[in-house]
């Protein structure tokens, strides 16, 4: 096979990418000048050196300086009794940018899907469970010495409101179940722009449980 | 104007219903035999001897031996304590196929769109503040005497989780707060398929606060 | 069932009407005044006396002065050599605004789904040969004696560039044969809009042969 | 920035892409094996040295002993009477799959906006210009000493039916008047899955005028 149809083929394993629009970004390749083509390359190349995954959260963040833990696991500002356990980094940025959680987070890196024979998806659940063993009692943080963690008292669980979340929270709330803290599931209701007439009987059943009185 | 062209004129008007789709309902018609169109045609002419608003709550019911209330509104077993206030009938149909309220309910005929110079909707803010003003005391069904009502206790604000349903919340919250009865708006948060990272601040700040211990 | 379901189950069998927007339709109607429902009542129940298939191309016409023929089979500046057959009115009403044409039509009543076990279609077969026997010698029109119309000398197939379209167009070329006329279709090619890029083999062989020297 | 947000940049330029899924890309990326990124940076890398452009026809293709000519372009077998002008690779491809057309290419570039206030595109004219101007007589092939080209007896102008690409196919003629060879453009009509009702008047008219006897 040519270059033109071995990176037409790469392109078509990006998410979302059928075969004209790889061909058309083959193109788009050809069409730009070498300075473009030079970045593009390097920065892919050097992509995994300066992006690495957070050994707390596991989040990709920008290295700075060898720094092991990204921005959030690092400030001590956090709240540490409030861990929030998502499915990947879009959805951990989703909710910091709604400014509204000051606690830690777990990126469990997918989930796991109803409908699937073995589990051939790479959850970090012993990672979970290391994480929550090592936050259950008070500690001091290391590099830090004097400065006292709070102890994790209570485990959200941020999976998103579908049949393969809901199936990953059930997974999660059995394994973490001995732990003894407070496991708790995102509130569920009317979204914005949901509108009454073609909610569905959970969402319903959870706006009317969850009103709020003003 | 010929009678095609005023039939497709009176089809143009039917909610979500164009010029070209207005004119196929006429070719349709013509295309339908005798009885059909009979029935049609009856079915109209009687629609507003046969389905009439109750008095109490607005939907519309089919009447039967000339009933002046609904089959909720006439039903001794719904709690007259609870109150839902709902844009339309099939808003109230959503929520009756949940099956997961008892209450009685009130249709208000719309909600008040956010930017309109006058008020040229047909809100019935007149009747739900009588409504309201009715049930506040215990009263005994005229009907049934002897039956005592439940006062009202709390009124359910439940419009669409959308500017228009916001903006009528606040206007009916403004206009109930005098009678000193809890009211209450329905809870918001993640709907059925949200997925965290498309949800939106509001929806997510609601579901982070509404969060349930499981 | 009663008057709302009814009318609901009617508004279902219009062209593209999902059980929702039907239930819409009746709650349209039951918001409207008693005139506009007066008017549609009326509309409808008068609408076979009113509107009427021409006796010679079985388009649909608003019958005036007890009138057998639509204006175009009437009309004697017509081309008579020249029969277009199309599948509906629609279709005709769109080459009419194109203004391109001035022969006379045969509207055929729909195309013959390519699969499809038994013909439960009612395509005008028998009504298009009938209409071509008397088409093809010179006579005199009944009405306005003196008057000599054209023979035909060209049968159009006017039906869409698609898999029913064209099967249709076959089996109408194999049952016009034997009349010895010629027998033509609509030139394929590159449609207003067409891309080079996303258009099929059919399209493009046919671009060009018919390809245009400018 | 740091090296996601320039990546994410970066990817955002491809054609179809917006912010989200740019970003959606790098994670991509960061979620592959290093033997992924590499063949992807190599490629890249080595892009613009594997496929180059023809010298000829300007489309590109991946360059075997140092050719300067694509396939197309050296193959002795294709007819040199016909040129085809086509706007970019993509539409070259789908004319070569239809298997319809054996003459040569011109890829033009681009068309010229419809709307635009300086030619700011990059339109091969002078190197169209050129093209024909050396074709219009007959010529030997320099490297295969003998054998006698057609000359050029037809220009084929096969931009999209749409305003773009109309306004360079006029641009086009008047640029090629002077050279007194027959030019020509793709023939218009119903294109696949064209439907007569939906057709506007341009198609129509040359669907009537391209019909053809069968």
């Amino acid at each position: 096979m040519d270059t033109f149809n071995k990176l037409a083929e790469l392109f078509r394993q990006f998410p979302g990418i059928g075969p004209r629009q790889a061909k058309r970004f083959v193109f788009f390749l050809l069409s730009k000048d070498r300075e473009y083509l030079e970045e593009l390359q390097e920065l892919i190349a050097n992509l995994k050196d300066h992006i690495v995954q957070c050994g707390e959260c596991f989040r990709f963040f920008q290295r700075r300086n060898d720094a092991l833990f990204c921005s959030i696991c690092a400030d001590p500002n956090r709240d540490t009794s409030e861990l929030m356990v998502v499915a990947k980094d879009t959805d951990l940025e989703a909710m910091e940018k709604s400014n509204m959680y000051q606690g830690k987070y777990f990126v469990l890196g997918g989930t796991r899907a109803l409908v699937e024979r073995k589990h051939a998806d790479k959850l970090r659940i012993q990672e979970l469970t290391d994480r929550v063993s090592r936050s259950v009692t008070p500690s001091v943080i290391p590099a830090k010495a004097g400065i006292q963690r709070e102890p994790l008292r209570e485990i959200i669980l941020a999976l998103s409101a579908n049949p393969d979340g809901e199936h990953t929270t059930d997974e999660l709330k059995t394994l973490l179940t001995h732990f003894s803290i407070k496991i708790s599931t995102l509130g569920r209701g009317l979204s914005t722009g949901s509108e009454l007439e073609y909610a569905d009987k959970e969402t319903l059943k959870s706006a009317l449980k969850n009103r709020s009185e003003s």
